[in-house]
């Protein structure tokens, strides 16, 4: 029988009550399956740092590597400085397990409020690139402090980097009703970085012919988003464009407890990672107020990266289900989970 | 009597309609007030670039020093190979005129249709760095073309540059009545150019005590733009951050058809430049089609900053009222322009 090697990092926060309800939502869409799960906590996120000054060292990765995936609660706490745990943990895991897929769904589920007074029909996906751009960690500054302080920070594009996330959307456009794909850019600005992405884009199209193609810069590409997000199928942007287009993305289909997102080595050469988009939101941390429900639509991505589709369409059903009969209700974190592994679970 | 020398850049596509309706509304407003205007048409843009190779020539940037502001109405154009017009005039005339405050109101006008459901009292204003950040051009690509090719964009922000902003940031939120200060960075990725804005605001908060300060991420701050834009007071940014920022603001305040902007060199050592947010539109350019109400407020932004206060609060007030009685008609720009100008006129 398979059994399903997870490696879990529950971090900071409210990272810990999510993942919980998450590993219960995959019990449930695997019982009766014949695969089971097997865990490795690793602890790691602020507690660990304080305790040890560590962030992530070549053990735990080296250890983290043996799994088959990663399910992340969340990263990130206030008495920590800033990055610290960001750069040397989280993004550490995407750009060392070469994550260069940050996929992030967006979908409007019936019922789920959104501050848009018309969404329309609202149904993509944004393939964020997880391993380049300004996220490389590549600035530095000289003369901190004084008057004189110069800080920068480099984006890096390599056409090795870009072409492949750009393929990986076409191929995820290529077998989706509208077969259609957004780059997302600011190439007027950015000219370097901006054309690169374009001339990729447009080489690859002749890769997938059926593929419908347009372009955004990425403020217009907002805008979209709020006035017709319904024009979006599959967007393909940079990692910073990325991060800023699916906060907004969450924003417009029900807020970020909704919002999950999988970081995917496409080629399989270490696990992937499966995680909410949401924070540690150390404000309401411990007090059972987290919604998990992106934590379990996150468990859905990691299903279908394993093969198993028809349990990952289990547990979006089940979400769906859930969501739909909301309406205002006030649950705890653990009575969503309880409720969402039941239905799963049918 | 005073005569305004006002350069005038009216650009490409919608540019020219806009800027003769802002033009008419700069007349309307100075009647009788003593002041004229004197302008000097600058022949820049996608016609002037086929016809010469010329984006801004030394002279043509000379002969606009001498002005006491300029008015733009939009740069680019589908013809001319992305960013040579951006980069080569738009941005150049923002950086040789070290326009470091790129100012961008945002309220919702009582009347004004928005795709927020429940948009509550949107009235804040971004201050946008105009002469930094990712917008320095100092990228570079090499193996350009190849599979080997890698695309650099360098973010350059400096003590100097963060600190004069935010200063001036500052000193607007202190005369407003909520005396909100929101800096938006993200400074647990970008961590050298975020911790930089960081404590520069921090530091300047001493010379404002009155002035309250928060920080957002910039992913959250376009949640929080969709979900409680009344929070906003002033935002302070870096320059891409803002470019993004205020097309969202736009789009949730009624659309770049109502959106201006002043960029401005608050030491008045070059004149200020004042231009509505949209771009040149190219699918509806020459069509009458184009809505001249944002280069209308960016007048009254160009009269504020002539300190002429109490007409540029008659143009807002003619702007508020036609925008009320608006629901639905169409009209053409040349319409709308009139109609503007009538009830500035009183
Ligand atoms: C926590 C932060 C480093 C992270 C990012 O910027 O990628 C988060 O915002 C996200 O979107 O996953
Ligand atoms: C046209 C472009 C270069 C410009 C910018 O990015 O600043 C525009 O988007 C704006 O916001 O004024």
């Amino acid at each position: 029988p398979r059994t399903i090697n997870l490696a879990v990092v529950a971090g900071d926060g409210i990272g810990t009550e999510v993942v919980e309800q998450g590993l219960l939502a995959l019990d449930a869409a695997l019982a009766g399956s014949g695969v089971g799960v097997a865990t490795t906590e690793f602890d790691l996120g602020a507690r660990r740092w304080h305790a040890t000054g560590e962030t992530l060292t070549d053990t735990d990765l080296d250890a983290i590597r043996t799994h088959d995936a990663i399910l992340l609660g969340a990263i990130g706490d206030p008495t920590v400085p800033s990055g610290v745990l960001e750069r040397g943990l989280l993004l550490k895991l995407r750009f060392a397990l070469d994550h260069y897929v940050n996929l992030r769904p967006s979908t409007l589920f019936p019922g789920v409020p959104t501050p848009l007074g018309n969404p329309g029909e609202i149904d993509f996906v944004v393939v964020r690139e997880g391993t380049e751009g300004p996220y490389v960690g590549n600035g530095g500054a000289i003369r901190v402090g004084t008057p004189h302080e110069i800080a920068n920070e480099v984006s890096i594009n390599t056409a090795f980097g870009v072409e492949r996330v750009v393929r990986d959307a076409f191929a995820r456009a290529a077998v989706r009703p509208r077969k259609k794909l957004t780059l997302v850019h600011k190439h007027n600005v950015l000219v370097h970085a901006g054309h690169l992405w374009r001339r990729t884009v447009e080489a690859v199209n002749a890769e997938f012919p059926d593929v419908t193609v347009d372009y955004l810069h990425v403020d217009a590409a907002t805008i979209f988003l709020v006035t017709n997000p319904a024009r979006f199928d599959v967007i393909v942007t940079d990692n910073l464009f990325g991060d800023i287009l699916t906060d907004l993305a969450a924003a417009i289909t029900g807020g970020i407890g909704l919002a999950a997102s999988a970081n995917i080595n496409p080629d399989r050469t270490s696990p992937s990672m499966f995680e909410p988009v949401h924070g540690s939101a150390p404000d309401i941390a411990g007090q059972g107020k987290a919604d998990p429900t992106a934590t379990v639509l996150s468990v859905a991505l990691l299903l279908d990266h394993l093969g198993l589709a028809a349990q990952a369409r289990t547990v979006e059903a089940a979400v769906a289900a859930d969501i739909a009969e909301r309406s205002g209700r006030v649950r705890s974190t653990a009575e969503v989970g309880k409720d969402l592994a039941a239905r799963i679970a049918g």
